[in-house]
C-alpha cells in the first residue's frame, strides 16, 4: 500500500485494515489489525476450534500465516509502494494455546527495494496473561510488476 | 505418529491420513494428504477463493502451512514417536495461483531426536502445469512430553 | 559449558573466553568475548584485510561466524551443559565495513534441551558509531553424547 | 560477475576462481572453487587444525561460510550482473569432521533481480567418503548500485 507522507496514524491504520479485509483468507481466519504505524504492525486472532492441529493447540500454519502476515504489514508500510514476503523463518517456542494470539511486528532495516522485519507471537490466556509462542525474521519487497523476481 | 517398521504403505498412508483428518485447520483448508511414507509425504491443496490475499494469489500463509505440515509429516514419519516443528524457513519464489498446490517433502537427515526436512511446494495449472513456487526447509523434532522445550 | 549456579560474572566471562580460546577458528580470526552472562552474550572481531570479499567489505561468511558464534554463547549458557547451533537464519542489510564487528545475542526461550537466540550484527566505525549490518536468529541444542542427532 | 552468454564452461571456471581468489579471506581459509556453471557451483576446503571450534570439528562459522559463498556463486551465475548473499538459512545435521568439505549449490529459481539457491555440505573422509553435514538455503540479489537497499 501506499502511504501518504502526511497520513495520520487513524488514516495509516484505515489503510492497513482495508488490505487486511481484502485478504480473504485472513476474513476466513478472523485476524483484527489492532496496530499499524510506518514500520510497525500488530495483528490480533481470536482463537477457534477450526484453527487447531491434532493435539488442541493452534496449528504451525496458523502461527506461521500470522507471522508472515505481520512481517509484511510492518515491511510493506516502510517500503513506498506495494510489497510482499519474499522469504521469512520461524522458531516454535511454546504451543500456541489461549483465547487469542497477537503478533507484534517492526521493520528493523528498509533500503529502496527491501526490508527486514522481526516478529513476536504471544498466546494470550483468558486473564490477558501472555506468553510468547514464536518468533519469526523475514524480508519484505517491494512489487515493481506483477511478479517478485 | 508411531509407525510399526513392518506397517504397509497401504496402512502408513491411512495413519497419516488420519492425523491430517485430526487437525481442524487443514479440514478447514481442504488439505488431502496423497502420498506418505517414511520420510516423505505428498500434500494437495484444491486452492478456493478463500485462500486468497489482496492480489488474488493463494495467501503466503496458506502456501507456508502447507510447507509446515509436509516438512512435519515428512519428518515425524523419519522419527520414533510424535514429533512437530521446531522451526522451518520457506522462500517464495512465485506467486501461488493455479487450481491447486502440490506440497513435496522429504527427510534429508533424521537422529533420535530430530529430523530436517526440506519441501518444495508446486502451483499447478488445470492443464496439469506444475509451477515451483516455493521452498522450506525445517526440523522437526520428536515430543518427549507435553512440549517441545 | 556448565555455569555454576553461584558463579559470579568475572567466573561466568572467564568461563566462556576459556571456551572462545579454545575454537582455533576463532583464534585465527582474532574474536574477542566482551560480554557474557546467562542468555546474552557479546562478540567482537577487529576487522582485518584477510576477513574481505572482493569488494572490500567484511566477507559475509565472517559476518555469519560471528552470528553463529553468539547465538551459541548466549543459547548455550541458559541451557544445562555443553551445547552447539543446531540451525540458523541470517538477513544482511547492509555491508560490514569498519574498524570492527559486534555481535550481541540474547536467548529469547529457553527449554530443557534447546533455546532459540537472536542476534544483531554492528559494524563500529573509526569514530565509535555502530551500524546495523545483519540480524540473525537460531536453535541452540544440549549435547547428549557426541553428535546432535 | 558477468559471463557472456556464449562464454565456454573453461572460461566460466576461470571467471569465478578469479573472483574467489579476491576474496581475501576466502585465501585465508584455503577454499577452491571444484565446479562452476550457470546456476551450479561447488567449493572445497582441505580441512586445517585451525578451522576448528573447541570439540575438534570444523566450526559452524566455517561451515556457514562455505554454504553462503556456494550459494552466491550458485545464485549469481544464474543473475545478470554482480550479486550477493541477502539471506540464508543453515541446518547443521552432522559434525563436519574429515579432509576436507564439499559444499555443492544450485540455483533453483532466478528472477530478474534475485534468485533462490540450495546448498549441501559434505565432510569428506580419507577414505573419499562424503557424509552431510549441513543443508542451506538462501536469497542472492543483483548489485544494483554500491549497496543492497
Amino acid at each position: 500500500m501506499r502511504l501518504a507522507p502526511d497520513a495520520s496514524p487513524h488514516a495509516v491504520l484505515a489503510a492497513g485494515r482495508e488490505v487486511l479485509h481484502q485478504q480473504s483468507f485472513s476474513r476466513l481466519l478472523g485476524t483484527e489489525l489492532t496496530a499499524f504505524s510506518r514500520g510497525r504492525a500488530e495483528l490480533q486472532l481470536p482463537l477457534r476450534p477450526d484453527h487447531q492441529q491434532q493435539s488442541g493447540f493452534a496449528h504451525g500454519g496458523v502461527v506461521s500465516y500470522l507471522a508472515d502476515n505481520a512481517l509484511t504489514f510492518a515491511g510493506g508500510s516502510a517500503l513506498d509502494g506495494n510489497a510482499l514476503t519474499s522469504e521469512f523463518k520461524i522458531n516454535y517456542v511454546r504451543p500456541a494455546v489461549g483465547e487469542r494470539l497477537i503478533a507484534r511486528a517492526s521493520c528493523i532495516h528498509a533500503g529502496r527495494n527491501q526490508a527486514v522485519s522481526r516478529c513476536e507471537i504471544y498466546a494470550v490466556a483468558a486473564d490477558g496473561a501472555e506468553k510468547l509462542c514464536a518468533v519469526a525474521q523475514g524480508t519484505i519487497v517491494r512489487i515493481l510488476d506483477s511478479s517478485q523476481g
